[in-house]
């Protein structure tokens, strides 16, 4: 939670953190600056004060909107600076740094660099730094980072947030079931009223539109129709007509629009009618599904027993796992599951590698068995996504059927 | 152009170069993946040979769209050297490193690395890798960098995608006149037929629905009236109704459905009739623009004098620009434009502190003064997109008129 962020930069011995990174959409930026994304811009927060934004001039409307500390680059006079390198701003940058470091009066000690920006840049001006300016060593952090401890549980705002969110996803997989199941069907192809196929690429664009309807984006939302649906990230072609009996692996992650909080949930249909073979791997998955369930008890539980439990039952149904046979690219080929937030994949994340991540009390996770056997026209994943409340109940916020055949009506 | 990455690797000393940085969109991996965005992987490329993609299992798929080689971590032992370590990704990334070192038969030299990323990760990771495999040190690289190099003029290719994102765009702008237009007035108020205030919100609606139409997508475009229009990169505000006589700065700068090339403009509206002082501010912005087009002379050419005539025609007028008064916030407060491509913000810059960028053959770049007075209400911006074509000529490609006053027909 945010409120953890003091605690976890004395954990790292930070004196101060800066989140930077240009143009590029950066959660980490979002999520110090109250949900404003500020292009371009920079955040200070030196430990036990509030975070302060650092704009361009013409990003101050936009940064007020945090309820922060606002400041401009040229408040820290970088036009001065840059007029004085003679707009290199390489060199411009070295010296920006010493007006932070001044007008923070960050004292000496490390700083924690975080953000999502062009790497070649930073890795250069961190080399730069910290040549210039020794007593202030600017660390970088991989593997398990302030930001996925702090991501990792929500806080109420952000849980109101979420179930918003799910809601409305789960509102948009009724409309496209009931859209697809308006339409009839001529030999195998499922056709327009004017007898023309209806595509993946017009379900696509029905599914986009009503995600814009309720204020979400779509983030390369995956429907993969027969061989497709064998490969997990197919996200399936567009010029494709829908089939009867064929497994289509719909799965949708679309996020509140302009950058936000997510939701991730798949289904899998068959549309008419589903084959023996289909409906076959469709139960185990939908079995393995409620053995991850059951296999949850409370908070502060590991995460990799549930994948585990999944992966002895699949192998004990002949699947390959990972586990069993690493690479494999058949069976049961990823990860039962992941947090979700500002990012669509958070920790902890629920693989049988991954040892040291625990359930707890505000996680916001995934859980998302699936088979895939792309060579038989094969690929099955059921998934919602659950919180845990605050009784340490798991519990489901992705409101749809898992209905394995969709009828037609038209 | 992608033509020039070996040449580029060269003047920089580049064995090799390495694009990377999870899962955030990489136009950088996305450009030399020719235009598929390998979520998740990396791209190796070795001077002198093809890029090669390496990428999980599950992306397979995918990254074989590309027409290039493609490893999956798999095939460079991941699972098993995460195994080895625990599932401490810290450590196995630097057993995975020397794996890739090995499998391209990299030799000793410098190795680039690029990429839109995690930058706290990278940082830590390059210090590693670096104390790891002192033969093979990795630099990062900002100023003018090997992809600003490489974008700044196009290939044939890019450019026909450029030309038809450019037309979809032109026509969304005018499909937004036209529904605009189609309303009625009651008092100052644009309202709906059931007479209820037609509002930003909603005209944002339908801009990204037009431009879902046309396997386009909004990426926070500028719809922003009166005062907030003053501030240029105001969004605008959704629950504001449109109003008569107000100047409203609609830009508009989308790209390919999924990530790919982006067009850029901006109109400058007044609905129903223009009051005199925006009419008056709106022909100074008009009259720049044209001086913009006339200063242009052959490629070569230094940018900044671009900037420089504009600023000293508003400077004659009375209005303070970022030469005049750096800092400023009010007059004309921003650069006079930037090249356009995967990225919103290419090279060159137009700009009278970037003394080194020329205009080139193969260049797209916008043209967009702009005047700004948000204590009056007031903003004014108009851009139209230019290529530079093989005649050397600076041509616009935004085909969509700039009259200030939209009139009501509803």
């Amino acid at each position: 939670m945010r409120a953890d962020i003091d605690r976890l930069m004395t954990d790292r011995d930070l004196r101060a953190l800066i989140v930077t990174g240009g143009e590029h959409p950066n959660t980490l930026r979002a999520y110090l600056s109250n949900g404003v994304d500020i292009h371009g811009g920079m955040v200070v927060k030196v430990r036990g004060s509030a975070p302060v934004l650092i704009v361009s001039s013409m990003e101050v409307e936009e940064a007020a909107r945090s309820g922060l500390r606002v400041l401009t680059y040229d408040d820290l006079d970088w036009s001065q600076i840059l007029k004085r390198t003679e707009g290199d701003s390489r060199k411009g940058f070295v010296l920006f740094w010493e007006r932070i470091l001044k007008e923070f009066a960050i004292p000496p000690g490390r700083i924690g660099l975080y953000g999502v920006g062009d790497l070649h840049v930073w890795i250069e001006r961190v080399q730069e730094l910290n040549a210039a300016y020794p007593g202030h060593p600017i660390v970088g952090e991989s593997g398990l980072t302030l930001f996925d401890e702090a991501y990792v549980t929500k806080d109420p705002d952000e849980l109101q947030t979420i179930r918003e969110v799910a809601a409305k996803t789960s509102a948009v997989l009724q409309a496209t079931w009931d859209f697809i199941g308006s339409h009839r069907a001529d030999g195998t192809t499922v056709v327009k009223p004017d007898g023309s196929p209806l595509t993946i690429g017009e379900v696509k664009r029905f599914v986009r539109r009503e995600l814009l309807d309720r204020e979400l984006e779509d983030t390369h939302m995956i429907f993969a129709q027969g061989r497709d649906a064998g490969f997990p990230h197919s996200r399936g072609e567009d010029s494709q007509a829908l089939q009867l009996g064929q497994p289509i692996v719909f799965d949708l992650f679309p996020r509140q629009l302009g950058g936000g909080y997510h939701h991730d949930c798949t289904r899998t249909w068959c549309i008419g009618h589903a084959p023996d073979a289909v409906r076959a791997v469709y139960d185990q998955v939908m079995a393995a599904f409620q053995i991850a369930l059951e296999t949850y008890d409370e908070p502060g539980q590991p995460t990799h027993t549930m994948q585990e439990a999944v992966q002895t039952y699949f192998e004990s149904h002949g699947h390959p796992t990972q586990r069993s046979t690493p690479g494999t690219t058949v069976g049961y080929v990823h990860s039962l599951g992941h947090g979700v937030g500002l990012n669509i994949h958070e920790r902890p994340s629920i693989h049988h590698l991954m040892k040291k991540d625990t359930f707890q009390q505000g996680n916001f996770i995934t859980i998302e068995p699936g088979l895939y056997y792309p060579e038989q026209g094969l690929g099955v994943r059921i998934e919602d996504s659950f919180i845990i409340d605050d009784a340490g109940q798991l519990v489901s916020i992705t409101n749809f059927p898992k209905d394995l055949v969709l009828p037609l009506k038209g």
